[in-house]
């Protein structure tokens, strides 16, 4: 028995924890990696060593189309075959609300207490797309954390949630049948980053049209996929289609066994993630605010003496000096 | 009359057009805007030097909102005033649609052939985020045409409509009785940068619940606003409640006007507006490919040695290398 220390655990002691597959490290670790602390960078590095075992499936749909819900069923199913997984459900919740916590219980139903799966909701955060990095480095830690599978649920409306559906291996696009157009309308820049589509609610008497849709959609593409992209049917309710879902998953898993496809497509997601991290960089010298280049830079600007794309290459050209 | 020349008429001669109130010219500038010919530039440089004079009115909502509607409302309304106005309505429109130029026609309605009016829709680009730009410029153009008014329409979901709509002297955030919290929960983030609420539908027996909900949410504000914002209830139906926000749009205006606050809110979103140009110009230099120092640290990435925000300082480290 050890007496604890008290303050903060140590990021280290933390890493060791994780990597040992114990929960309250992860979820601590998760938490710092949430609230964008600087000091848990080098725990978070140390972390990333040790990822690339999991197979990542990212899973989107707009808002009202069953993503949660199918996510839970698939949990499920996993876990019925034996299969760990961790689940990031990036969840845009109000500010007002502080519904991660309280979606992190509801999502778990029936798998609440069972060891061989761990769920986190992450809150959209501000302006400064903090939420697509946190959400990566929370899925590096449960693929250090030692699960199977990670699942990323995200709604797929804003450039920041399609950011993160495109670090997963495999790729999994929602649709809902009945959804207004205006609605599916959003998801246009989603639909061709589908590895596999499903059409959730397929009890519903609409879903055999949505399921054509896709079809037809498919075949209009205007450049034909490496691969055949499966539509599956599914009803979180009855269950139908889970299993063929996860056939469809493990397909594409071993697909991109084949040829050297796994390591090509996770090289395209480490470039894209650190061009974004490099953009968010970028972003956060300037929001550091008004240094005194900066101030001259928008008064020109203002005075109409520099346009908008003048003023942006001043910008660039003070980078190092609009803060340390 | 003169004998046109052969081939495309130069931006010079456009901007000429543009400043004498040509809508041939100004449709076009836009288009060249839209497209994002590198040509263009300096004529949009031109026009820059001519804008300022016009008060910019961004609306904003989540699909189902009656934004559209409402806007067509508003116009038709500032123009039995007497008036004249620009509309740029950013439409996050399918790549297998082409709808914007449909929607145009449709959007344009009784207020087709009215020379105080200009409306003009665009449609949602790739994941590079020129959109913001363009919706910019072409509010630049209309501003510069010489429209008392340039409303800008956007679906307020993810943050490259916010940024746009936050380029507005005055922004109206449009909330429809009904939608469910699912979909409500997404504009969360722009709630809070509303001047003005507008609950749009208001002929619907629930109506009163999202009205009462607005107030409630602004009485629980954490950060005082430095101006009562008001809420309007509207129906475009009925015309109720469009004469009221045309008012609380004029009151804005006026409050602007006070005290070097409009001088301040286009300070604030002239350097929001060069920081993003900026940051895009970065992320293009990293999307023109994999220079040799990029692949470089990418493979180092996916090798492990380097973690994400490694790459990432690395990458800025080469920034003037990755592309000229």
């Amino acid at each position: 028995m050890t007496v604890q220390a008290s303050g903060p655990v140590p990021s280290r002691r933390l890493v060791d924890g994780v990597l040992a597959g114990d929960r309250r490290a992860l979820a601590r670790l998760i938490s710092r990696a949430e609230a964008g602390e600087e000091e848990c960078r080098p725990a978070l590095a140390d972390i990333h060593r040790h990822t690339g075992r999991a197979h990542i499936v990212g899973v989107t749909g707009v808002p009202g189309s069953g993503k949660s819900t199918l996510v839970r069923a698939c949990a499920s199913a996993m876990r019925a075959v034996g299969r760990t997984l961790g689940v990031v459900a990036v969840d845009p919740s109000s500010p007002f609300s502080g519904g991660a916590i309280l979606g992190d219980r509801i999502r778990m139903g029936a798998l609440a207490g069972d060891p061989g799966v761990f769920i986190r909701s992450m809150a959209s955060r501000g302006a400064l797309g903090g939420l697509a990095h946190a959400a990566l480095d929370a899925v590096d830690l449960m693929d250090a954390a030692g699960f199977d599978t990670v699942l990323i649920e995200t709604v797929g409306v804003g450039q920041d949630e399609v950011d993160i559906v495109r670090a997963a291996d495999t790729t999994v696009v929602v649709s809902a049948p009945g959804l207004g157009d205006d609605i599916q309308a959003i998801k246009a820049g989603v639909l061709e980053i589908a590895d596999i589509h499903v059409v959730s609610k397929s009890d519903r008497p609409d879903a055999n049209r949505t399921f054509a849709e896709l079809k037809q959609m498919l075949l209009l593409a205007q450049v034909p996929p490496e691969r055949h992209i499966p539509v599956v049917a599914t009803s979180a309710e009855s269950g139908e289609g889970i299993d063929a879902l996860l056939a469809e998953i493990d397909s594409h898993s071993s697909f991109l066994a084949s040829d050297g496809r796994l390591a090509r497509r996770r090289r395209r997601n480490a470039a894209a993630r650190a061009v974004k991290i490099a953009e968010e960089m970028v972003r956060r010298r300037y929001a550091a605010g008004d240094s005194t280049a900066m101030a001259a830079i928008v008064d020109r600007m203002c005075a109409r003496e520099l346009d908008p794309h003048g003023a942006a290459r001043a910008l660039l050209a003070t980078l190092d000096e609009v803060a340390p």
